[in-house]
C-alpha cells in the first residue's frame, strides 16, 4: 500500500496516466447539511412554490464539478459528459441530503469530481441559511459508486 | 426569521452590504476526514519525515479560501487578510483534523472562506489517499469562532 | 475626446485609480433575448412551476459580475458590495428582458458588471433553449443607469 | 419540444453526453456594438496606425471562448481546437462588427463558444469607449452557421 | 533572518496583514526574452505596422497581474489600481525587454503582481515565437523599484 | 519563417490545430532563482526538516501547468497526463533550480504548460523568500526537451 501522488521522496506529483485507455466512468457522491428544525422548515416551506433556493445550491454544485482540477492540485483534468445533482428535503431528520452523479469518458475516475460537487453544494446551502442558524453541520460527504476503468464497479458497502 | 439571499419573490440575491461599517472580522471553521486505521498509519508514516502529503491539503485550503466567491454564487468577494489550515492526524480516533482561520477586514464575514477552506482541504486528503481507502467520510464540517461584524463574538456552544 | 484605456502611443493600459475617492456607486444595465412564439411560450409554461430555467440564467449573471475584471482586460477589480439580476418574460414580444444592477463602494464604477451580467444571463438563456430555437438573438444590451463618482448621476435619455 | 437542460421535475442538468462520437464541429457567431458617429471616427483614427484598441477587444474574445464552461453552468467543457475573431469597423452605420469562428473535435457543438467570443469582445470595446459614449448599444448577437455533430450544417436563413 | 510565510513549526501560511494600515504601494519588475537575431528581426518587422505581438503580451501581462494570488498561493489579494506593461524590441543584444509597473492602494505590496505581470508577457511572447525558435530563454526578471509601505523606498542597487 | 498565431493582416489567433492527430507527447523545462548566500542557506536549513517551502513552490508549479490556456490567450486548452516539478537547492551557486516535466496525449505540445509550471514555481519561492531578499533574479527559463508531434524529438543542444 502506498501513495499513488507521492513519489519514494515524499514529493507531491500528478500520476502519469498517458498509457490508461480512454474509458466511459461514472462516480456518484452524497453528504448532508444538518441543521436546526425551524430552518429545514423554512427551506421547505420556501423551496418549492418560491423558488431558488435549491436551485442555487446545485448550479454552485455542478458548475465546482466542472472546476474540480483547479482546487485539488493533484487532480488531472477532464472532460465531464454530464452532471446531476439532487437536493432532497429531510424533514424528518432535519437534514437536507445531497447527490451527485458524475460521468466522462476519459483516463481517469471522476469520484472527485462528484465530492466536490456535494460539497460546494453542502456549502452553497450553508451559505443561504447561515443568516438563521449557525451551527450547521456538513456531514457524511462519501463516495457511493464508481464505474469504469481498471477497477471496474465499486459499491459502498455500508451504503 | 427570513433568508437574507432570498428576495420575496424567492429570487437570489446577494445581499446588500454597501451601508456596512468595514471592520475587522474573523472565522474558525473546523472538519474530518475518517478512514481506515491503515490509511492513516500510512499518513503518519510519510507524513512528517518524508514530505508534501500534508502540505498539499493545507495550500489547497489556503487557495480555495481565496476562490470562494467564486465558488459560492451569493457570497461577497473580500480581501483576506490572513489564513491559516492547521491538519492534525488522530491515529487513535483514525481520522485527519483540519481546522482553518481566517481574518478579513472588510464588509462581511468570512465564515464561508474559512467553511471552503475546511472543505477543499479534506477533499485534497481524499484525493492523495483515494487509492488505498475509497470508503473515507468527510465529517463534522462546521462553524466554530466568529468575531467582529454586527453580531459580535459567536462561539459554537456544544464545542 | 480620447480613448481613457489606450495612452499617446496606442498602448492599452489600466488607467490609474489611485487617486480617486472610494465613494458609493451603481450601476443598471438590461438587455433582451428574443426567440420565437414557440420557445418564449415554453419558457411561460416551464418557468414558474416546475422550475431552474430562470434561476439558472440568475445565478449566472451574478456569479459573471463577480468575475467581470477576469474577463475584461482593462477593468479594475472591486468589491461588488450586490449584484441583483432581474429576468422578465415578455411573451406579447416574444422576448426575455434581463435587468441588472449593481452597487459597490469603490474607486471605479460598476457599468462593466452589470452589463456583463446581463450578457453571460442572456447567453445561459440561450443556451438552455438552443435545442429548440437557434434563431435566438441577444439584443439591445445597455446602460440605462449610473451612479456616484466624480460625474454623479446618468440616466438613458431615450429609455 | 422541450428543454434539454431542464429534467421533467424542471431541474437544471448538464445534459449526458457521453454516448455521442467524437466529431469535427465549427460554428460562427456575430454581433455589433452600435455607437455615436464620433466615438466610431475615434476607433477608425486610432485603431489601425496606433494601436491595441482593435487587439485588446479580440483577445478578450479568444480567452472568453476557452472560459465558456466556466461561465455558463450546463455547457460542456471541451478542448477549442481554434478561435478566431474578426473586427470591421463599419463607419457608414457607425457599429463596430465582430465575428467569431470557433472549431473543435468533441461531443458537443462550439455554439456557446463562439456566441460568448462574440459577447466578451463587445463589452471590451464598451469598456474601452465608454469615457466618450455610455450609450453604445450591443446588439444582434447571433448564430450565422453551425456545422458537425447529429444535426449537420447549419446556416442562419435570414443572414 | 527568517521567512515571513512559514510559522515556526514549518507550516506555510499568508502573513496577517490585518493591522498594517491601508496606503499608496506601488512595484515595478522588468525582465528580457532572448531569442536568435532571425526571430528579433520578424518581430521587428511584423510587430509594429502589421499589429498584435507585442499587444497580445501585454494584455496577456496585465491580466496576470490581476491574477497574481490565484497563482502564487500565499499571496494576499489586492484591487490593482493600474498596470501597465511596456514592452521594448532590442534588436542589438536580439532580446525583447518587458517593464510592468503596478499600483494599489492597499495593505501589502505589489511586487508580486509586477514580477507576474513581466513573467506571463515573457511566456506569450515565447509561445507566439516558438514555431521558429525554440531556444528563446526568458532571464533576469527581477524587482526594480519599490515604494509605500512601512519600507518606504527601495531602489534595485546595480540597476 | 512566419509566425504560427499571428495571420497574414497581423492580426493574432488560435492556430487551428483540428487536423492534426491526437499523439502521446512531452516537454521538459527548467528555471533558476538566483538568490544571495545567505537566503539560499536559509532555505537549505528550513527546507528539508521543517517543511513547506519546496511543497508549496511544487504544487504552484503544478496548478499553474493546469491553468496554462488561461493565461497565454492563444495556448490550446488540453489535458495534462501527468506534471512533475522537482525542485534542487544549489548552494554553491546560490540559487534553486526548478525542473518541469509535462506530459499529454493531444494535438499541440505541452512546452508552455512546463515552461508556466517552472516560471510560477519560481514566483512562489520569489513570493517566500521576498521578506529576506528583495533582489533575487528569475534566469534561464528554457525549454529542454520535446517529443511527439510532427517534429519529434528535439533536444537543447546547449544544454
Amino acid at each position: 500500500m502506498e501513495f499513488t501522488h507521492i513519489d519514494r521522496e515524499g514529493k507531491a506529483m500528478m500520476v502519469d496516466v498517458s498509457a490508461k485507455p480512454s474509458t466511459e466512468r461514472e462516480a456518484c457522491a452524497r453528504g448532508s447539511v444538518i441543521m436546526k428544525r425551524e430552518t429545514i422548515r423554512l427551506i421547505r416551506d420556501m423551496g418549492i412554490p418560491k423558488g431558488d433556493v435549491v436551485a442555487v445550491a446545485r448550479i454552485a454544485g455542478i458548475l465546482a464539478a466542472k472546476r474540480t482540477p483547479d482546487l485539488i492540485p493533484l487532480c488531472h483534468p477532464l472532460h465531464i459528459a454530464s452532471v446531476s445533482v439532487d437536493i432532497t428535503i429531510d424533514e424528518g431528520n432535519h437534514k437536507v441530503d445531497i447527490e451527485a452523479r458524475v460521468k466522462t469518458i476519459g483516463q481517469t475516475g471522476v469520484e472527485m469530481e462528484a465530492l466536490t460537487a456535494v460539497s460546494v453544494a453542502a456549502l452553497t446551502i450553508y451559505d443561504m441559511c447561515k443568516g438563521m442558524d449557525k451551527e450547521m453541520v456538513l456531514s457524511d460527504i462519501m463516495l457511493t459508486e464508481k464505474r469504469g476503468g481498471k477497477s471496474g464497479e465499486w459499491l459502498l458497502s455500508h451504503r
